[in-house]
């Protein structure tokens, strides 16, 4: 539950007015409508937040920290997508996770390729199917081609996967041909948020090389309702490994924008695994800074997200392909159940908590 | 120049007022503003026109066709990005581009891979940074790592490369979940433009192992500011290759969507090369029913394009990488100066024509 501080935003509507959006605050487990207390809020989304600028945010920080008024209980409205996505790009910035990957995918190479170290591999997904928390997620089809087999099939995704990941939201815009470099991370990313970057694992195996994952991934991706502000975070930056590394100098940090962060996935309940960012090895100010250096510009709604975040444990990886070694060591439920990929019906749920004990929310779907 | 019948579609402004876009319709070598015809050029792109959907597509090209007034020559206005980019795919859809760049990419091994007969293999690009014909092409830099170096050198592209690309706007909306077969292609797709997808190959080299091409494209990719509706190429289509081929139902074509359009390149007024479009192995209306055969949707000012056009050819190939194998062959042009790769200053104009006679416009790019 969030604490009566972060105040993070979101946008919603109710089941008397189901279209039209209302921007708001969270506290506790009410909200606050915020609508009508500044310009910027005026169309019920935080699209004009967002590209107002840091100098606004901080205003508006304070504003909405003194502001009163009646509060909804959360279960009384309908949290919607809070912010119009324009390109969404997904990083693979976890050095758990790329190692433990790669033993999969490739077996009998090194699991890192050569340029991971080097720079943070990114790539781009599909911005018209981010949802927000709660939107079913109807299993996709396709064709894979299983072990063996002469041929690709079609047919319903069998390998249907979760990954736990932290999105960055961009509020101010860049220049086409201007990098943003480290050091202004915090003048053009407003927020985060978390993200569930749904995985079909056997499509992206059949499909994958040579120019990278699509309808693998461009089914759905669930975002959580609430964009918690930078400024929420500051308590819990810390130096992310890259720092410890021989770096072009665009990807040096003027200052650590690492975020300790502990993620916990739940599976009807059942607490899965406890990935902490902290480990993530690349930081969002040199995601950005990368994916910007060559004059691509970004633009307001951009979202960026991090990659699947896994730790070094077992238990600290943040999806099921890493969990049960592709399938092979299927995981037994407290209800006797087992699961080797996600089966209809399942929930899952994403929460995260950063030091200082900030609440990020959560993000919810449920297959089927 | 376009022909008198044609009347593709765009959204110009004037020097008089930069801010105030107009919509358009060209005629020869001047544009009839048609803003004020129909409710639909209101905001002075294509945007409303798009979502109307092919009832509406139908009305308007009767209303256009008849349509008078002042004409003003091309000359004289700024043709600006006709639509709004929601998300851009990229295809990689002709088999003598892709069989060349295997060669090149991975010598000693089957140029194509297992799975490209099977699908059309795509990946999303870079939404924001689709501009129009016109838009200077600043030089990207980045990461790369010379043949023999240990460590990779950040500097300017040294590579620079055009793709030569036919790009389908999608117009009506599909829902979340929903495939479009491809027998509703034309339910969908509203027209044609042509794409210029700009290409960093020592970028790309580095970083697209394993999760594909990300800052070696999304630097800039230029479209033609003219769409060309579907309702003109009818004379254009013809079977496309695939069509011979084994496929899964979902990929097998109710009518064909190949289409008979031949390419011209000219790099600085010289003429470079001629892709022909029908040698195109998959057909968009087959690459529309694989981007949505997972559920995922499609919005109105979607772009999807071919991939690059080649030919089976020397002198068909889309692009310089193919042209001058990777830079061991550097092309001598007519004033005596070789490319191996674009040079500062140089200006890439591609053109093309589909059967019967259509002038489907340009689009042009100066590097610089």
């Amino acid at each position: 539950m969030f604490d009566a501080e972060t105040r993070p935003y979101g946008s919603f509507t109710t089941a008397a007015h189901p279209t039209v959006r209302r921007a708001c605050v969270a506290v506790g487990d009410q909200v606050l409508d915020v609508t009508d207390l500044d310009p910027v809020f005026a169309d019920g989304t935080l699209d004009v937040l967002l590209a107002a600028g840091p100098v606004v945010w901080a205003d508006m920080r304070s504003t909405v920290a003194a502001a009163e008024g009646p509060l909804v209980p959360l279960a009384d409205v309908r949290m919607e997508l809070p912010f119009t996505v324009s390109d969404y790009v997904d990083f693979y910035a976890s050095e758990h996770h790329a190692t433990n990957l790669g033993r999969l995918f490739r077996p009998g190479t090194e699991p890192l390729t050569p340029n991971w170290k080097h720079l943070p591999i990114g790539y781009h997904g599909r911005a018209g199917t981010v949802v927000v928390s709660g939107t079913p997620i109807r299993r996709p089809s396709g064709q894979s081609k299983p072990a063996g087999a002469d041929q690709p099939v079609f047919g319903p995704c069998a390998r249907l996967d979760l990954e736990a990941e932290l999105g960055f939201v961009v509020g101010t815009p860049s220049a086409l041909g201007e990098p943003v470099p480290t050091g202004a991370f915090a003048d053009h990313v407003f927020g985060v948020c978390l993200v569930n970057d749904w995985s079909a694992r056997d499509l992206q195996a059949w499909e994958y090389v040579p120019l990278g994952p699509f309808l693998g991934k461009s089914f759905a991706t669930s975002v959580s309702p609430w964009v918690v502000p930078l400024a929420a975070l500051e308590q819990a930056r810390v130096r992310p490994p890259s720092a410890d590394t021989d770096l072009l100098p665009y990807l040096r940090e003027k200052e650590d924008w690492g975020l300790d962060i502990q993620f916990e996935v739940r599976l009807n309940g059942h607490l899965l695994t406890r990935p902490p960012y902290a480990t993530t090895h690349w930081s969002p100010a040199q995601m950005l800074a990368h994916l910007t250096v060559n004059g691509a510009s970004v633009r307001t709604g951009d979202l960026f997200a991090s990659g699947t975040v896994s730790g070094p444990g077992a238990d600290q990886a943040g999806s099921l392909i890493e969990l049960t070694r592709a399938g092979a060591e299927p995981l037994t439920l407290p209800d006797g159940t087992t699961r080797a990929w996600l089966a209809d019906g399942d929930e899952v749920r994403i929460s995260a908590v950063a030091a200082g004990g900030i609440f990020l929310g959560e993000v919810a779907g449920r297959v089927g």
